[in-house]
């Protein structure tokens, strides 16, 4: 079951540079391990800004939740989800 | 070079129905074309609503526009595109 | 798996009163018929509008599309989605 | 007397992590206890945001202000309500 | 218990000026009669729109709802209801 | 002559809860001067927000923006003023 | 006493090309005798757009309703009023 | 040439009550110079709000820019400027 | 001088194609001129839409809005203009 | 490949003055750089207003985000980017 989200990231600037490089070191572990597992298919930067868009494809929407709030930047990104349905004109 | 795009359909109340349905056909036809060739990676429908969200694989910016306004259903639909990057965390 | 729902009608001006009435009927069946089958488990009226939120349980997303395009007044309402997960306070 | 409301949680950055925690628990009492007297019949986390959507059940908009601002994390809280009423269709 | 509400006019092109005309005598008869039965507390113009914004003392968001839609006019508004509550620093 | 005024709340986050009574207290004073000066004829707490509509008669929009800047809570509070006319169909 | 007002013109496309410019006769002469008559103290284009902005110089928020829903083309405008304040820099 | 400009003002918490009266001061000198010069043929104050609209009268955008960003308490206010033509109903 | 319009196309429905086909027609040989002239320096499709946006090199704003409603297809176009200025870093 | 992007400094209250202008400065060179290479082909200042439009000239999305996200000021832009194509009308 496919949702589209987009996380937009805001860092408080109370962060530090180095609080800001490891937090995002544990994201990139975070994110791969979860493509690996093929629960989250695509991930994109949207040019020009700090956010992405991203699908993901889970059994259920607490499954969802669980993933999207264990990313270690959850805190600090607003993340918008859109559920997706198969489309008839879809070949796939 | 990735584009995301998110397209909803508004028909013109003064479309018979035998127009609406003549033209869902042709716009399958385009639209399983572009997938056969690639240039439209993935469509999916946004759950209840008359509307997709279709990622895009095209050279340039004008041989994309001359895709959308291909659709037979273009002058019905209202589009955004947003251009996708690489993601630093993305597998692929 | 839970979903709100918001769904706003508006009828096309060229309807007929008898139309309407006629497609409200249908309406009443069809949404009678998914609350007794589990699919819809609530539906309010949004005081002063004609619109409702309503809260569906489906195995899927695509199943909730299903079930919010078959609805007979689906050409005439708008409709946004919401993925719900249980809440962490949440007695039930 | 129903009424719907979102509230979406946003803390401030001086709290500490203590604070919150702390802040956490006494919710989770506030709100359990509320629905166990059924002032609270649903509640819901909104899938991937810090947010839910609620359903209050009170005598009147007085009490429902009282049982609103009265969350712990009202301070935090950025709530939106919406007054419900009886839908023709439904069963219940 | 009060309810503010924000009541926008807005006549379909096909009505002809009897109707309208009509309908705002219509209009004038629900309303005041509302106001002699106290259901509806104030009703005020908003300068230079085809708007109101009226206060509503009801027992019930039901009862509202029922108030709303028995106006005239009510197909061509659009109506957002505000629940009101008693203010600390009211001296009512 | 009438106005209507939204009135929303902010706090900036260095105020010391010291203060922020003793300004809640200075301005239940202020507003309550007001009202026995009929320049506020009513003050409602909008449900679940730290929010209120009011309801100012001055004579000018002079008179009201040195009343609206009086408030002590002034420098922490958005405005939005709608003036308002009698309506055709009130009664009063 | 000052008021600012953003007037956006918009036609249904039932009205004749005739109708349009006989409307935008009577409107000039209202406008102009408003002119005259120091109610209306300014009226510029808004470059680009079938609006203008106005700065009207009334007694009261009812004469006000009044000048502007006498406006010939009232029904087919929308209409943003701003109250204006003296400003403490201002040298007039 | 005339342009309408709309000016927000927010200032960081961090400025002291003497550097916001010592900016006021300057604002006050550079805005009256303006007057007198002819740049700035109106200023009125929005009521309920830190915030004006103003009239400017300028050769060119570059030198409204630089009317603009040499206002004193630039940095701390939001400006939107639209441009205005001559009113085909304008008497002046 | 110059000023970046962003220009959305809408036709009513009751046009016929042969007069969208003859106005398209007539706005290429105006846009034309316009560009052989200097007035119009730049105009780019957006991606998607039937919509563009322009670079206009005007001597006023009077010039500028004469050259926008002269456009054939200008009462189908809502048109935002937004005056730009040099800027610090242009190395034109 | 053109694109075009509106560009929004902000720069964080605890920033220094010197941290501000040492930034800008920097930001001039990468800037100029950009335009000597080709790649930003325009750059305007939005009158009133920190921010930018500007043009790019690039082969790839994957370049243009390479190009803005390498700006010294990017940390404090908000950027939004739209994909330019030919214009039918345009004569270059």
């Amino acid at each position: 079951m496919l949702f589209l989200a987009r996380m937009d990231v805001q860092f408080p600037s109370h962060l530090s540079p180095e609080d800001v490089t490891r937090m995002q070191g544990l994201e990139k572990e975070y994110s791969q391990a979860l493509q690996q597992k093929g629960r989250l298919t695509s991930i994109w930067r949207v040019v020009g800004e700090y956010a992405n868009y991203s699908v993901f494809d889970v059994a259920s929407n607490d499954e969802l939740h669980g993933v999207l709030s264990g990313f270690p930047m959850y805190p600090y990104m607003k993340i918008k989800v859109t559920p997706l349905a198969k489309h008839p004109n879809s070949v796939r």
